[in-house]
């Protein structure tokens, strides 16, 4: 039997808690074009979204409300929802033997949380105590598939970022508000006086600052010493994810004008020296990564080049000029599909296996 | 006698060569805004543009051709020209006897040409064999006034930089670009499919690829191992400017759809240790330096809150986490003022205020 009529009986059922957000939606489309190794895919959302229905695997699929009962027989469950429902729902799911596969930051830093990207650090994902492994934060997604690589070969010691972020990293209503602004400034004279934006522009939606034709360097909540959040999530999942407790991170993170895709200018010193030839040809053949840098014939990667694709795209590899041991790099990821609904399925396949491996010895 | 009637006798004479151009314009206006030291203001500019006539100082001045006899009687002239126009044109004047203050990049590495900011090093602008004084690229300077502050106290060894470049960095066509770019983004769904920005927008003008709704990691021409011209710009007249020979610098160039205002995010490495709070006083103390830091009331510079004005705005002051002796910045400067027009009217009110004191001991 194939397609729709599979037999899936002996299949790990999952749910999608949060089926109807701005990451669900891509993660649906996402678990639609995959290999499927899925029985049921139930999906989970507010009481308010219970009785829509939606369509995965071509299939039209009725949402359920989230509740215990959500997860009866369920195996695997993929969480998109704010940190706070994750915090309460997620050890409700596991307490019923349901592996939770979590995109929010509730469980990031818990030291029984494995923090997993498949290509970086696959083998985390079977120890699990709390029974839930988390999802990176999409700006440290957007760059640390190519870093892994690199690290593999020159030994990480230290980065310097800069972000380069887009609107839907703030959800369906970073999108709206960045499109609606974009309306208002066509065809205006803004951008030539200070503040004519802000005249223009009252609604900031989720931005600290209107985004047309502009740049945001917030992104988050304030924390110590000046730090967004942001910021912090990109310094602490790094070392979390590459095993290096003690790695330096500099991270200044900024709101640009692009609907999806976040970029990262990267400056990466490693234990031992680099060359920019040895670094491009680790690049180009890791998994998950695409290597596009030919500037002279106007190749490198930019945000609209790379929206809607799988892989973390790497361009402008040089070696420092004043430090033989470093590079600098620009990459783009698509923050809602590696950056967030791709990794959660990859999570959630690496634990369908494990489970699928059990049952048929 | 005041204003339009002041006897302006005694006072040395100015010439504009590139009058009609984008930062031409803004250089009027700085020169009609500003305590008024000249004698004449001759304007100069290509054949195509002679006989129009510009307003500076609320007078008409009708535009003269580019040939040897414009420089005639003039003391001081301001080149704002393209490079290969410069570089015939600067010497030419100079043999006249006229000292010229040079925006392009003709003459910035010039072994006898002093490359000049003058809150960092304006005694460097006395010594010019060449009879020429160079003005920094826009993109240095955007960052260089709060730089040159922070080394004076702490010694700096090492600058990472990434920079969010405005279109008119790249002229009046790039403006023109990215308001149309903008005006047909509007109201689209652009931004979600890879690609579907280049499907819209065939003439990308000055920029290597679309801008709206994008960001785009180039600018200028390709050099050496990879690296941009306007990358090693930076890297180079940093150096220059700070006299600092050994300075580690490593930048990644980054256009984005902002039309003016150039901003960076700078990891700035020094010989001793730093505290968040003397970097903030140093800063609020600088002259031509504004602190606008405090995230939580929402107050950091954006581009738009900072074109338009004359200093070099600098907000997201914080020591890095994992090196006290880091800073970690986000600093925007009016590139077409500050980053042009204005250090180009300060380094002539140098030189004019050292010839009038030589004229009246």
């Amino acid at each position: 039997m194939t397609g729709g009529g599979a037999d899936r009986s002996h299949r790990p059922n999952l749910a999608v808690v949060g089926a109807t957000g701005a990451v669900g939606t891509v993660l649906l489309g996402i678990l639609s074009a995959r290999q499927d190794v899925w029985g049921e895919i139930r999906l989970v959302a507010s009481a308010r979204s219970a009785g829509r229905r939606l369509t995965v695997r071509g299939e039209q699929v009725e949402v359920v409300a989230l509740s215990e009962e959500a997860f009866e027989g369920i195996d695997v469950a993929m969480f998109d929802v704010p940190d706070e429902v994750s915090a309460q729902w997620a050890p409700i799911a596991a307490a019923k033997g349901t592996v939770v596969v979590d995109n929010s930051g509730a469980f990031r830093m818990d030291e029984d949380v494995p923090l997993v990207v498949p290509e970086v650090n696959a083998a985390a994902a079977r120890i699990r105590p709390r029974g839930i492994i988390a999802n990176p934060n999409c700006t440290t997604m957007s760059m640390i598939v190519a870093l892994g690589a690199l690290h593999s070969e020159f030994g990480l010691r230290e980065l310097v970022v800069a972000s380069y972020q887009a609107a839907s990293g703030a959800g369906q209503a970073g999108i709206e508000v960045l499109r609606e602004q974009t309306a208002k400034v066509a065809g205006t004279g803004v951008g030539e006086q200070a503040g004519d934006l802000r005249a223009l522009i009252s609604d900031t939606g989720p931005f600290a600052a209107p985004l047309a034709l502009n740049a945001v360097p917030w992104a988050g909540s304030l924390q110590e010493d000046g730090w967004s959040s942001e910021e912090l999530k990109v310094r602490n999942e790094s070392r979390k994810i590459l095993g290096l407790a003690n790695l330096r991170v500099a991270v200044t993170c900024v709101r640009i004008p692009v609907i999806t895709t976040h970029s990262l200018a990267v400056h990466a010193v490693f234990e031992r020296e680099v060359t920019q030839e040895r670094a491009q040809e680790i690049l180009a053949q890791a998994p998950g990564v695409v290597l596009y840098d030919n500037p002279g014939a106007g190749e490198f990667p930019t945000p609209n080049d790379v929206v809607g694709t799988d892989p973390t795209w790497v361009g402008r590899v040089r070696r420092s000029i004043d430090d033989p041991t470093a590079l600098d790099l620009f990459v783009c990821g698509d923050n809602l599909r590696k950056g967030a609904a791709l990794n959660t399925a990859q999570i959630a396949e690496l634990v369908a296996g494990e489970l699928i491996g059990r049952a048929t010895p």
